[in-house]
């Protein structure tokens, strides 16, 4: 008997977070579960939480990478949890565990995820978040934009290799 | 609905690994499995399989904490795991992620482990395991001494703070 | 007799860079220098290799934090390199090891760099870099735009708190 | 011109240290600095100050590798400093800083660096340190003894490769 060969697919986004982001990053989460996907997050409040307690309430695993050295700060809906004393450079490391993410709305943090996701070749779906440009030309960025829950799980898994 | 508060308990030692150790690996993931806790584990092979297997077969969660930067390097008995592209420095996360943990024989990877676990507080159980000693003194180490796994489980638990 | 208090100011841009981008990096380098302060950056080539040398061959102190294992991979200009053996993840580290960030151009390495700077609360000066806005609103950044290596060195002293 | 080439050798001992294990370090930081090596050490108290004052009073460079996320912690004698945020992991940053260690009696997190240095190949020179030993075998272990500070260096930068 082995392990199943699932996708890992992160959310990404604001803590705290307002009540239309709550709702999307909780309906993430529970379509991540129902497709069978292992939900990624940085195990905090905030949209954390929300991805994680739709994935978690659906029957899904969820995976929260905590900032601090114990696993006491981490929300009340993961599966498992990783503390790394490392603060915000877990950001990398959540970004590592994932086989795509989606970025929900956010602030610097998020953007520092979808920057390290970029560099590192993780594709990464975008709902209402950063939009990069550069002064010297402007232009779509690699970002792939959705306007929905349901769009950005379906994106994310067709480019995590899973569809 | 929440997340149950299980022990994570990391079992460290050596890989590859000979069948003795294989097979006190093998069952301490197993009895690991039956308490109901996590077992963590670098997610490799040697130890790492041998007592990840145990607690998958079993039914129990395992999470593989990896040195790479693809969770493909992971032994097929891993619940989920983590890559962190932090090569040996994973060692510490493994730590981290533990409430106690275990080392059986071992070599200086288990070493690093047994050290960084005594150095920020986190239980430290031997089965057959490194031998601690100074130069200006000798005398008993900080390491809980057990001659079986059922003792090696038990001890883990009990200081983890479960039992 | 106690080590000086220098500013440490990082310099974040591509690797490989154009003639135009190398020239900037290479004269903020030396204004650096000039001014005393440390140079810190990613330790390879491109803008990190010209930001280096125009502050060795000034005569300052640079600080190289590579992502592999080995300092062999350092460009030969710095006077201390750091092999951190954690790849792309350094950046974060590049970052806390300075008062304040210079961005000249740079692709999605720079980004991740500027995004983990804004969110621990270093200062960010932009020449000719990433321009970040979100879906949901217009405005200006974070990052204080300048237009040549002169503002960028004394805009990155006054915000890192040396003027 | 380029940067010179030079040993980095890491002194790691126990903070706070007795004014015996002080005295070394001093003596060990002073006569690195005059074999033009870098002083690597973890930039605290104790044993890390007096290995860094007596290499830097005496004209040499010192590189500290620091857990917070603030060179303000640093101990006064560190030509440069990196604040990591990454708590006791960067034990294993300053192992991979160094061609080869001395280790100087030491604790928990000196026993950390000794083992993951001795996982990664890096040698590692004791001067009244960890004895290591295992249960099911007995003999001398991988670390060069030494009595003296002058040993102590010698042995370093030959095992280096410099001599």
């Amino acid at each position: 008997m082995r392990a199943l060969v699932r996708p890992y697919i992160g959310v990404i986004g604001p803590d705290p977070c307002d009540e239309v982001v709550g709702e999307r990053c909780e309906r993430i989460g529970r379509l991540l579960a129902e497709a069978g996907a292992v939900l990624v997050c940085g195990g905090l409040g905030g949209s954390m939480e929300r991805a994680a307690r739709g994935a978690f309430e659906a029957g899904g695993f969820t995976l929260g990478i905590l900032p601090g050295t114990t696993r006491a700060e981490g929300n009340p809906y993961l599966t498992l949890s990783v503390p790394t004393g490392m603060g915000e450079m877990r950001n990398a490391l959540n970004v590592r565990a994932s086989d795509a993410v989606i970025a929900v709305a956010g602030e610097y943090g998020t953007l520092s995820e979808i920057a390290f996701a970029l560099k590192t070749g993780v594709p990464v779906v975008g709902l209402g978040t950063w939009v990069l440009s550069k002064e010297a030309r402007a232009g779509p960025d690699a970002i792939a934009r959705v306007s929905t829950p349901e769009e950005a799980v379906a994106s994310a898994l067709r480019l995590a290799g899973y569809s």
